[in-house]
């Protein structure tokens, strides 16, 4: 979740200017929605030393009501905390109904400090962190986590200029120091504990923090989002129950005051919706010649390999996923032209049929899990799920949220026993699409591929954007993270999903 | 959850036949409802070698539609079994909409066998289970799982009666005998996994099976009842989604079949609804002499134990939980007598204030969690949430399934976090209760102790009977089991109560 992130995403002064103005107010009104609602807020920031976590504190509560919210500061536990279980000071300070308790630094410690200095450790950090959010997500509270990710250079920065102040040189520790020695270390090490505790109720933001500017605008619409819609519910959920057969509301629905009109949301600058697809240049150069001699030679190895799989009985999956038209067929076709046919298997994701459909949307998947020393090739894959279904409404809200975590479970579990799983993005261009949609459109050959439906997707851009987007996100892990192809170029992407593929067989089997 | 089971419960030969007879019709009929609905049925059966998991299963399927279910046996996986993740055959096997699937062991083989013979094992079995029924119970499928539980001589009579016979003495192995001889070390091996995959959605019913026909019913039951709420659900989920604003109802309210008037229940051998109160015998004989002396020695001992907690820096908790006018006051009484003041406290579970309502239910007792070298008493506690709140509906249906789980996890935090936790359960019989209360009443002295709450609860004592021994039952885990003491004699059950602290205390500071 943390790899694939440009961190120095920036905002001009006077960009940010109004748009944090903006979104204050909103801040302001979605926090007496909630106070009104009764809904309890946490928001809490964790990150890499020196990421800026006060400085973002400080913008966020800016906004808000002062008699509403307090912020904690986790440090080192107190006498009195550590003659405490670990988990006592937090469910301490968990907020009261409709009040908003901000956290700098939080019951992550003890899984981001990796336990050095905990005088009472829990056995299972992460089932007990998962457990005690549950518990509270469960009765309505709203957890959002925020992760500052700022690069090893501008740490560097940050903390020299700290050390270089008399005033602050004494915030700089060595541990800060050590952080940024080994900071790829440390990059996994958190990115492990995103991904084991990223859940539908309580889901990280990783925010993109070299920018204090750019930092402020996503933490505060983040909160505003999450409010607005926690406030949302609780009211549609009051109204329900008010309606509901044989049941007193407890507070009559006419009663309940007008909602303010909302302020007209101000156009946000598209960079804060994406955090991995803004970065992607979508055109690579290659030519004929180099892409026939990479091709083949890829090509040639992957035989070997694919022997070597059958030998050594490893299983092996290609998930191919992107945009209409991206060049999804053309690359798998490279892929398995090596391949002895009694090896592998194409499995297309076509729309379900009716016994797919009266079972779960992972029973299919399952049935095609790759056998020991074979591969399969999903064209299209369980990823529909928060792609197509999302998007088209062929899912419940609920259902795509929680389907990051069940993708995530299922992957593991692949890996686990042994599957050499490789997800594909192929990443092309608005302009491009067009381009290669008349192109088929104009050859009698090729008519056949492009459909109303193409079409209809093509004007919903913005939205499968921003679902891709959080797709990679989500889903790139420590052990099926994504490989996004620029496939503008369609010799360029072939030959990187060929040499991917024959490199990280090469890696498996030695 | 297996300890406090008495498997040696019967049932009469004619009243079994009347029983089981009814249930059957109520099972045809609810299997009808969740094929109309589309609910999908997972049965599962797991349990001690020559438990009769073979004959449940034979009495269950004869009053099901043969069409609309199907039974699997799972064994040591299969050659293609092998060549695939290890959840491959489970999920392949998972029920379409509307059918029932019963299996004679399953997943659970990998935690029940300790993973003896498995080619693809899990990093985490525990959490790849719960993850996988996790899905399946989020979309609407229900599982029942039951574990057979017999005693040890029942256990060794049927193997030798298996190995007396020529035909049937190949069924038992080498590994059905080691069971037997280990028995205790097995029990305590189930036991955990039992309460490790115990979940509000896919809850463990444990069936006594020394006798076949009080375990034909007790399944039988606990089927008929998870089908009939599931349908019963589903129902009210289509009714609330066609009067739904805005979205259109997958099929009209008006066509929906009308339901068949129900079977009125026969009504069911009271054993069968409880597992652990049913042999309890209130009554335990002391006299005031014995009485005396034990108590004071046990005091004594204790004094010196509070000592070394606090030089130890040992946190301790004591729960006492029991029937109106058991006797809880009077046996707090005579366990803080011994201590010094300094190093405890009596936390009331009145009800909640403002305050404490406005938090998670949990809060008020993480506030009052003991602190290293203390001891709190907790004179009732959070298991008001699946007594009075239960009962009395102060809390949903869905809150108080899921609080023992919640409960589960907030002891063992304290338990792992070095508490030393010891709950009471204070039964007297209600005859018993009946005397004191008017004891009470004719008593000015203790008048103010009965209030017309008290007799209220008393006409419930079906009800509490219930979900008490449910709550024993959920609730007795390895790390923090209860103890149930006798209490229609007040004298024994201070004694027990004292000694039993005493007890647990030396073992932990040795």
């Amino acid at each position: 979740m943390l790899k694939r992130i440009n961190v120095s995403k920036k905002l001009a002064k006077d960009e940010y200017k109004k748009t944090i103005d903006a979104l204050g107010v909103r801040l302001g009104e979605a926090q007496r929605a909630c106070r009104d609602e009764k809904v309890p807020v946490i928001v809490l920031f964790e990150g890499w030393s020196a990421a800026g976590k006060g400085s973002r504190i400080g913008s966020l509560i800016r906004s808000l009501d002062p008699r509403g919210f307090e912020v904690f500061t986790i440090q080192t536990p107190s006498e009195e905390e550590r003659l405490h279980p670990y988990m006592w000071r937090f469910w301490r300070r968990t907020p009261a109904d409709g009040r908003v308790h901000v956290f700098d630094r939080s019951w992550y410690r003890i899984l981001m400090r990796g336990r050095e200095e905990e005088e009472t450790p829990l056995s299972d950090p992460v089932r007990d962190v998962l457990s005690f959010e549950r518990m509270l997500t469960d009765t309505g509270v709203v957890i959002v986590k925020f992760f500052l990710h700022v690069s090893r250079k501008e740490q560097k920065k940050r903390l020299e200029a700290l050390e270089a102040n008399p005033d602050t040189a004494w915030r700089v520790t060595k541990a800060d120091w050590k952080q940024n020695r080994d900071y790829d270390e440390y990059l996994t090490h958190f990115e492990r504990i995103l991904e084991e505790t990223d859940h539908d109720q309580a889901k990280w933001t990783v925010v993109e923090a070299d920018d204090g500017r750019f930092a402020d605008v996503k933490v505060c619409l983040t909160v505003v989002e999450a409010l607005e819609e926690a406030a949302e519910k609780a009211r549609a959920k009051r109204g329900q129950d008010a309606g509901a057969v044989g049941e007193a509301p407890e507070r009559p629905l006419a009663e309940a005051p007008e909602r303010p009109p909302a302020v007209a949301p101000e156009p946000l600058p598209a960079e804060v919706r994406t955090s991995v697809l803004a970065s992607v240049v979508s055109w690579q150069a290659m030519d004929r010649t180099e892409y026939r001699d990479r091709l083949k030679d890829a090509q040639k190895s992957l035989d070997i390999l694919h022997s070597a799989m059958y030998l050594q009985r490893a299983p092996a999956a290609a998930v191919f996923e992107g945009w209409d038209a991206a060049g999804k067929g053309g690359a798998i076709k490279r892929l398995v032209a090596p391949l002895d046919p009694r090896g592998y298997k194409v499995a297309p994701s076509s729309a379900p049929n009716d016994i797919e459909r009266a079972h779960h949307y992972l029973w299919r998947y399952w049935n095609e899990a790759p056998k020991a020393g074979h591969l399969t090739v999903f064209d299209r894959s369980w990823y529909g799920r928060v792609m197509v279904e999302r998007i088209e409404g062929f899912c419940t809200r609920a259902e795509w949220k929680r389907a990051f975590r069940e993708i995530n479970d299922f992957e593991e579990q692949l890996v686990d026993s042994g599957v050499v799983l490789l997800k594909f993005w192929l990443h092309i261009d608005p302009d491009e699409q067009l381009r290669r949609f008349e192109g088929r459109v104009n050859n009698p050959v090729k008519q056949w591929k492009i459909t109303d439906e193409d079409w209809r997707n093509r004007e919903k851009w913005e939205q499968y954007l921003e679902a891709v987007d959080e797709m990679l996100f989500r889903t790139s892990t420590t052990y099926a993270p994504w490989t996004i192809v620029e496939a503008d170029n369609k010799l360029f992407a072939r030959v990187k999903v060929v040499e991917t593929v024959r490199r990280q067989l090469e890696n498996r089997l030695k």
